[in-house]
């Protein structure tokens, strides 16, 4: 017997139908002889719902009540469901953030989880009841209802997994694993059976859209073995297991992504003396934007090139802080690339296995694509390109490294 | 200063045009000086939302999941109106049933209030902030959700009121107050002033159907004082105060109310031996049928009649305990008749004034109204009348004491 902490998200719960389905999942995990926690998001156009009325009433609504009226969504989904596995015979109750003891920072609307005080959900295991929790949500110390911002559910039952010592969280998802390359551009992607931890930071940061980093992130410092496997199976495949301990031996790159979502600036003409990358970059940083891929030319005649990337969301942030800072840069002009996209190739083999690098400029250069920019770490090679060259490339990467 | 509990129910709620209506009348309570806590029930479409959701999935689900699930519409109405009045530049903050610390028993569906610790309330109130709460739910011992039924979040506010010590307590309803008869009925019955507590018992449970008796018996328990007022005005006039010592001089009955709901069941050819009457309606009371009228016709040749009313809802289950104990009670038929009403005048008053039955009498004999059954008490006489003969009756008395 193990205890396994389920997720599912809001499209899992959408309906009645579907409602029904997951009930049918859960109820054949607990079958099986398992401890079961289900963590539950908000019904999608529930949600919505809420989120129009606020704003009929008030554009610019303070967290805090925002909080308090968001968190209503989960709370449905859990007594929905608990109705819904009720009516199949099995023994259930569902919980609320405050209720299972989800205690947080008082940022509302992006609360971090500082502990779980899991005694309620041990209780109710212990009468051998499938437990519910309302995901998203929490207490602060004042008692008032906080949520955890993008990814929260996800984070919620990581966070239960590791309080609990459950032996497995399940993040069911509308897919059913992670695959070598995104399978609506690359038909022949393969689904991994396992990966890292590590490579699954690089590939969700990478635009890879299956799970949020912030659990994937504590679910590596706190050894949770996570499972990313389909909802919309009634009697779900095996999905991919994301350990720290992943065998590697037979593929050393997990897989490759694309990401639209980049923006390279370029600084012409700086003068070319010492501490100039750093005036720049500590400007940046002071306003919190998250510099990339960094590429600076050589200098020539006094005066070089400092080019970057960032964020499509941190674009104008960005360009304002240059225009702040610009009689300190000193630059000639600023550039602005918008048709760019990041390719990367992921692998936490990569370290054992050199010319990994040579093999994807080789795939690049055969299919014609010009490589602007080039960033490296211990298990991802970035290279940013043209983004009309995106899904070509991704294409021609992937069949280089899979086929 | 005083300390002001409103309360406004769903359809006060209903959209965003009322509930910028009654932020307006919060806010207007709140610049006037005083300290506002304000009790509020669910928007009504919600409720209905949630129950067919609920449906759905389970025709039949346990209590506890159900007010799980009910109580979400007070926490949305809260949320949201903390929204509008932060809209308008007040201080606000919104708590949920638990927050309060409204603390029922585990009776799921219809809870009754054990206590309300109220220090949450009255530290925000302290910080000069409108504390706006969700009504009709509590928490039980094991900080399970649960919901206070018919009539809650009225009960909910005179609980608020009672243990912050409340100068008044205000039930914002569609009504701007209590009339000596129903207005749509009688077009010119007069809004009173003032009722006793009392007065206004015995006129909810005849039908007039402003405030729930749940409310008002707290009310007159904890000499809470209340007042009946419309939401729908903008500025409210001044309402219906219902408190202990209201003054009765000039107006010895303060209202005639006629009730539907009530069947007649007449027992026939009863044996005339005592006894008879205790074992007809302790059967009755076993199963918690409420009689109300009773009437026993004088023994002939050792045979007699007793006939009683019920609420229609009982009607069923009142029979079956009858035709159960057939043989025990022994009579020869059963009959129902549906076609009655049941007409009351209510006044502390009439304790003091003599002659007022006989009054009442000869206003329904002059409109040549049949009564088929009396009952009084000290501050109510009731009449039994054919359905038909209601709303006659009603004005002829009406016109008898008010004109």
């Amino acid at each position: 017997m193990s205890l396994i902490v389920q997720k599912f998200g809001g499209s899992s719960v959408a309906n009645t139908e579907r409602i029904m389905r997951v009930a049918g999942i859960i109820t054949d995990t607990y079958k099986a002889g398992n401890d079961v926690v289900v963590v539950l998001s908000a019904q999608g156009d529930t949600t919505d719902d809420l989120i129009e009325k606020a704003q009929e009433l008030n554009p610019n609504p303070s967290k805090r009540e925002m909080d308090m009226l968001l968190a209503n969504g989960e709370q449905i989904s859990i007594s929905l469901m608990a109705m819904a596995i009720e009516s199949m015979g099995f023994p259930v109750i569902s919980l609320t953030g405050w209720q299972v003891g989800m205690k947080t920072d008082s940022n509302y609307g992006g609360a971090r989880i500082r502990k779980v005080e899991a005694e309620r959900v041990q209780a109710e295991l212990a009468k051998r009841k499938i437990v519910l929790v309302a995901g998203f949500q929490g207490i602060n110390k004042y008692d008032d209802v906080t949520t955890l911002g993008r990814g929260g559910s996800d984070t919620s039952a990581v966070a239960l997994a590791v309080a609990l010592k459950a032996d497995l969280c399940q993040i069911f998802t509308d897919v059913d694993g992670v695959y070598t390359a995104d399978p609506r551009i690359v038909p022949d992607a393969k689904k991994l059976d396992e990966i890292t931890c590590d490579e699954m930071l690089e590939l969700a940061s990478l635009g890879a859209q299956v799970l949020h980093n912030r659990s994937v992130e504590m679910a590596k410092r706190y050894n949770v073995e996570l499972e990313v496997l389909s909802s919309f199976d009634r009697n779900p495949k095996p999905g991919t297991k994301i350990k720290e301990a992943a065998k590697m031996e037979k593929m050393y790159i997990s897989g490759v992504a694309k990401d639209k979502n980049v923006v390279r600036i370029s600084l012409i003409n700086l003068k070319d003396i010492p501490g100039m990358a750093f005036k720049i970059f500590s400007a940046l940083a002071q306003k919190k934007v998250n510099v990339d891929i960094i590429l600076q030319s050589i200098g020539r005649d006094g005066l070089k090139d400092i080019s970057f990337t960032v964020d499509k969301g941190n674009r104008d942030l960005a360009l304002a802080v240059l225009n702040d800072n610009k009689d300190i840069i000193g630059m000639e002009d600023v550039k602005v690339s918008e048709d760019v996209c990041k390719l990367s190739i992921v692998g936490a083999g990569m370290i054992n296995n050199p010319g990994v690098a040579a093999t994807m400029f080789e795939a690049l250069a055969s299919a014609g694509i010009n490589i602007q920019m080039i960033s490296t770490s211990e298990i991802k090679i970035s290279v940013l390109i043209a983004e009309a060259d995106g899904d070509r490339a991704l294409k021609a990467v992937h069949e280089k490294f899979f086929s």
